[in-house]
C-alpha cells in the first residue's frame, strides 16, 4: 500500500523515521510494504511511485528545511502528483478554521483515499461532516492521535471497551496545563509556573490554546462526536482555563487533601472543560505532563488511561496503529 | 452463534446476566443473537439448544444452588449434550493443578470449540500447550479476564499498541494487597490491614494467594506468553510477597516520598512479583484496590492503565470484549 504524508514538522518526520523502522512488520503482517510515496510541508513537495527514501527526506528537511525541492501553489496538486491509498494528514493544527487541514482531508476522503490524521481542528470543527463523507465514499477516517497523543482512547473504546455503554470521560487532556498546576501544587505562582513550562518547551511563546483550555475542548469535542455520538463543535463546549487559579485557591485546596486539574468532561449529555478539585491519590490527581483520562463504563466501572499526550514519536505511534487498523481490513491480517 | 457458560459463580452469573441485557446489542451488530445453550457449575447442568433464559438460571441457582436440575459425572458429558460454539470457562481457578479448567478448554478446542477464559491457572501452567492445541484446531483462545479483570491490557497490546515493540510491562495485579500495603502506608500493622481487608470481602479467609504473591505471578506469567512471546509457567517466576513487609519499612519508605507496592514485572528476560518502593506521584503509587499496569513501549514511552482488578460483572466485561472479537471473525461485522 502507499501512503502520503501531508505535513512533514515534528510528527510527519516521526512518522517517515517509524513507517521506515516498521517494513519488517509490515512484509511481516501483510506480504507487502507499506510505501511513502509522497511528502509535504507548507513550502514544498516530492514524490515517487516506488517510494521515498526516510532517510533523504529527514536529512533534506534539515538541511534544507524542506521535505522536497518543487514548489506547489496548491496542495491539491502536490496530493494529485502520485497515486496513493491512505493520506496521513499531519498539517499544524488551526483550531479556529480548521486550516488546510480541513481540505486536505475532504479532498483525500472524496478521491478514493483512506485518512489517518493527527490534526483536532477539523475533527473539533467538522466531524459529523467528515464522518458522513468518509462514509459516502467507503473510506476510513481514523485519529487516535489527535486526543492525549500516546494515550490510547478513541480505539481503546472501540476495541476493548466493545459493547459497554460508556456512560462519562473525564480527563486531563492538556500536558501544559497540568504541568503548570503541578508546579502551583509545589508552591509556585502561576506566572513563575507559565514561564518554566515555556522554558521546558511545553507551553508555546503564546500560550493561550493550552490555558484557556481551548485544546481540551477540541478533545472533548472529538470524544463527545466519536463515542458518544454526538454532533458536536468546538463552540458548544462550555470552557473554563486555568488563568484565574491563583496560589491561595491552590493552598486551599491542597490543605484539604485536594489538587486543582483541569478536566475536560464529557457524557450523553455534558460537555465541559474546567478546572476541578481532584482528591490526592485519584487517579487524576497525577502530577506532571501526562494526559490521563477516567472513562466510566457500564459494567466495569471507572477505567483509567493515561500516557504522554504529545511530541514526535508518541503521536507517530497513534497513528501508527490506525494505520495498522486500515490495512488489517484493506489487505486483511 | 451459541454459547456454553461453564461455571456457574460470580463470574459466571454475570456473564449470563450482561449476555441477555446485550442481546440487541449483538442482534444489531451481527443481524443474529448470542444464545447460551448451556450453563454448568460444579454440581448440575442444563442445556437448551433453542436457548436458556438468563432470569430462570439465576433465580434456580439462587434458590436451589444449582444452576440445572441434571446432575453429572463427566464435565464432558455436559458439554456433549448440547451444539454450541465458544465456551465460556469460569470454572473457579487452580493455580497449582490447572483445575477441571485445564480439562475444559482442553476438550473445547480439540472438539473444534472457541474458547473465552477467565481463569487463571490453566494458562499460567500450560500456556503454549493450549495455544497451540487452538492454533492446531484453527480456534480462538482469548483471556483477557485472567489478567486484571476490567483492566484492559492483553486486548490493548494487541490492537491499541500494534505494531510496537513492548519493551516490559510493570503493574499491580493484586487489588488485596494493594488494599493492604494502602492501609499499612496510613500507620495500620499487616495483622490489622490484613483482617480489614477480609472484613471488607478483598481477602480470603486462607489469603496465601494473594499475599504470598502467587496470583500476582499467574497474571505476569500469563503476560510474559502473550505478549512476549516467552514459553514459562508458573514455576519460572521470582516471587516475594508482602508478609514479611514491616510498619518500620513502610514509615521510612514514606519518610522519604515513597510508597510500598507488590509489582509484578515482566519483559523478555525478567519475570518477577517482589515488592517495590515506588515514588508518591507515580502512577504506580496510587491506593486502594485497583489493579494497574505501566506499559514500556517502542515509540509511545509508558502507557499506564487502571481498573477495578476482579469482581463479577468486571471480569464479565473482558469476557464480553473477547466474545465481541470472536463473533467479529466468525460472523463478520
Amino acid at each position: 500500500m502507499k501512503t502520503f504524508i501531508c505535513g512533514f514538522g515534528t510528527i510527519g518526520q516521526s512518522v517517515a523515521k517509524i513507517l521506515k523502522e516498521k517494513q519488517e512488520f509490515f512484509l511481516d503482517r501483510y506480504g507487502e510494504p507499506l510505501v511513502v510515496v509522497g511528502a509535504l510541508d507548507s513550502k514544498s513537495f516530492t514524490v515517487n511511485p516506488d517510494g521515498l527514501n526516510a532517510d533523504e527526506l529527514l536529512s533534506t528537511k534539515k538541511t534544507t528545511g524542506m521535505v522536497g525541492d518543487k514548489p506547489y501553489k496548491n496542495i491539491k496538486d502536490a496530493l494529485n502528483a502520485v497515486d496513493f491509498d491512505i493520506l496521513i494528514e499531519v498539517t499544524s493544527t488551526d483550531i479556529y478554521t480548521g486550516g488546510v487541514g480541513l481540505d486536505n482531508i475532504r479532498y483525500a476522503l472524496k478521491n478514493g483515499k483512506d485518512v489517518v490524521t493527527a490534526n483536532k481542528g477539523p475533527l473539533a470543527l467538522r466531524y459529523k461532516e467528515l464522518i458522513n463523507l468518509a462514509d459516502e465514499h467507503g473510506r476510513y477516517l481514523l485519529f487516535e492521535g489527535t486526543v492525549g497523543g500516546a494515550m490510547p482512547i478513541i480505539n481503546l473504546n472501540k476495541y476493548d471497551l466493545a459493547g459497554q455503554q460508556i456512560k462519562s470521560i473525564r480527563g486531563i487532556f492538556n500536558g501544559t496545563c497540568n504541568y503548570i498546576l503541578t508546579k502551583m501544587d509545589d508552591g509556585q505562582p502561576f506566572e513563575q509556573a507559565l514561564r518554566e513550562a515555556q522554558q521546558q518547551g511545553y507551553a508555546e511563546a503564546d500560550p493561550t490554546s493550552d490555558v484557556e483550555g481551548y485544546d481540551s475542548a477540541c478533545k472533548v469535542v472529538i470524544l463527545a462526536n466519536s463515542i458518544f455520538g454526538r454532533n458536536a463543535t468546538f463552540n458548544d463546549v462550555d470552557i473554563t482555563g486555568i488563568t484565574s487559579i491563583n496560589s491561595d485557591a491552590v493552598a486551599l485546596a491542597k490543605a484539604n487533601g485536594m489538587v486543582i486539574r483541569l478536566i475536560g468532561e464529557v457524557s450523553a449529555t455534558k460537555l465541559e472543560v474546567a478546572p476541578r478539585l481532584i482528591p490526592r491519590g485519584h487517579p487524576l490527581s497525577l502530577p506532571g505532563t501526562l494526559n490521563t483520562a477516567e472513562i466510566i463504563t457500564e459494567y466495569a466501572g471507572p477505567i483509567t488511561v493515561s500516557g504522554i499526550g504529545a511530541g514526535g514519536p508518541e503521536t507517530a505511534s497513534a497513528i501508527l496503529s490506525d494505520i495498522i487498523d486500515i490495512m488489517d481490513v484493506r489487505i486483511g491480517e
